[in-house]
């Protein structure tokens, strides 16, 4: 087992995937400023990514650390989401082979998306489950490198670049806002955090309809929960229960754990439209949400969240807005 | 009379005014550079700009380039919109006093965003000309100094400063799609393109509904248009009838003009909702607008185009959108 990924290794990271990322802006909120009471409020426009998301971040990481012969057989993951449009996007632009397994259930128009960044993509299997397993046998067959969502060193690291960014540019932040699934962003992001101002405060957001790493912390070892759907899509999924990194990682840098609702989550999603102009998917809310919520107390402190991605289907992301702003004007 | 601005004012603008904007992005559009058959489409995303548009830049090389005793005294200026909001936010920045005259028919929440922003707001008169003699009197009786909103070679040259931009990150543009209704963002950065690359092909994109300019270089003098209402609302207006600066510029400096239809413009901020997941108002589209219609031969060629801002009310955006989704859906 390889050891925990370093502030060194972040550093090595940032350098690494420079040409394959965009150092998004971090936009200073005056508006959540005045909601919060704190002295200022920032928020870290990954929405603005490549390919619309942080994970790029990570998968660049990955994909630039193989060995030639790695690199020359080709990489492969399973997922319906931003990671897998990053493995995609990657590989495309440093010539890569890479394979997307999807399930049958994932829509068609995912599997465009994917397939237009220039990804082979196997469809097989009624369940997530079943896509894993023809991606298991895949990459025996064929020797393709897997490149997991979030429990590798290499993910880690390449995450944790958006701290040495955030830090970088706003020194003085006192406390991150991170939202937590997998918890490859939050370890990554708090181990950097943490090493270069051991005295800053990091707050994990998990969606309440899917805390698999807070009853992971609780139990002290992987736990599985019941999963009911969110508007959230990106923050649902377990932890893994060979989980070897983000546990230990982030009960060691982690100060405090808050469950977002999904009311939480549409309101942020609404106040980003409103006031900021700014389209995010609902796992890009939580950090909004929790301020708005009231019930993180922020007061006279120098606040960063990230606003993680603005992957969301037209339709349903007009459905919400809609309803929030009926709701506004009627109170 | 001052000369017309060079590329030169156009460097001192950007060093000047470096403090007070953002270096926004330019964003590479693959959808499209798939759909005009372009070599490349690139879209500066100007709506990232503070106070949400261009017009800062201007705003901040004129305030920055006051004299001391100018500066104390304070300025002034009469808008509705974007130039508004960017003279408040350039004289609270920077400490200078600035009033912002309203006719009484603006909406309250528009004199409030200037407020916020720290001006001075005065609401009078029942129309856009009673407040513009409101406006006079004001900076007779005060000694403001009047900030105008395009017919000034620093206005001209604040503007053209995103010009500069665009060409040092992509020297290859051969053209660019500006959207024109006073001239003085089509006049410095026409310029600045002209004089770094005569080769250049700089298009023209008035609205349909207000072509003030295009009339006005047809005559050779600044003539007035009926005026309908628009949702591009910020490109409505005339060219001043004691044009100095922008009309001579456009003429000297655009090779092609073209007219923008209401229903281009909503193509162009739905296409920019759904595949770019960026919000902008009507005037911010016309370029997206020009390019899906197919008027405009980009084959082979890099295109730029500027998103000029996102300044725009949540509901009227909301319904746009609505409409033009379901559109889209039912074809």
């Amino acid at each position: 087992m390889t050891d925990q990924p370093t502030l060194h290794d972040v550093y090595r990271a940032h350098a690494r995937i420079k040409p394959l990322i965009v150092e998004t802006p971090l936009l200073a909120s005056a508006e959540l400023t005045d909601k919060t009471g704190a002295q200022s409020v920032h928020l870290k426009l990954e929405c603005l990514q490549n390919t619309g998301a942080f994970k790029v971040r990570g998968a660049a990481n990955k994909i630039l650390s193989l060995s030639n012969q790695e690199k020359q057989k080709g990489v492969i993951t399973f997922s319906t989401g931003n990671h897998g449009k990053a493995v995609a996007y990657v590989a495309e632009r440093t010539g890569i082979q890479a394979t997307v397994c999807l399930s049958e259930h994932v829509p068609a128009y995912r599997a465009q998306t994917i397939r237009r960044l220039g990804a082979t993509v196997a469809v097989k299997g009624r369940s997530q489950d079943e896509a894993e397993k023809h991606y298991q046998e895949l990459a025996r067959v064929h020797g393709f490198t897997p490149v997991v969502p979030f429990d590798d060193p290499s993910i880690i690291a390449g995450q944790g670049t958006l701290a040495l960014e955030i830090l970088r540019e706003l020194p003085a932040a006192q406390v991150l806002l991170i939202p937590l699934s997998g918890g490859g962003l939050l370890a990554g992001m708090a181990m950097v955090a943490k090493s270069i101002n051991p005295g800053i405060h990091i707050v994990g957001l998990s969606i309440e309809r899917s805390p698999a790493m807070v009853a992971s912390l609780k139990a002290s070892k992987p736990v599985q929960v019941e999963e009911k759907s969110s508007i959230a899509d990106s923050l649902l999924g377990g932890i893994g229960f060979d989980n070897h990194y983000t546990l230990p990682m982030v009960e060691r840098y982690v100060d405090e754990h808050l469950l977002i609702s999904e009311e939480e989550i549409k309101a942020g999603m609404f106040y980003l439209f409103d006031s900021h102009r700014t389209i995010v998917e609902g796992a890009a809310a939580v950090g909004v949400g929790a301020m708005l919520s009231g019930r993180i107390d922020l007061a006279g402190t120098r606040v960063v969240t990230v606003i993680t991605g603005g992957s969301v289907e037209s339709a349903a992301y007009l459905s919400i807005i809609n309803e929030q702003l009926k709701r506004t004007s009627h109170s």
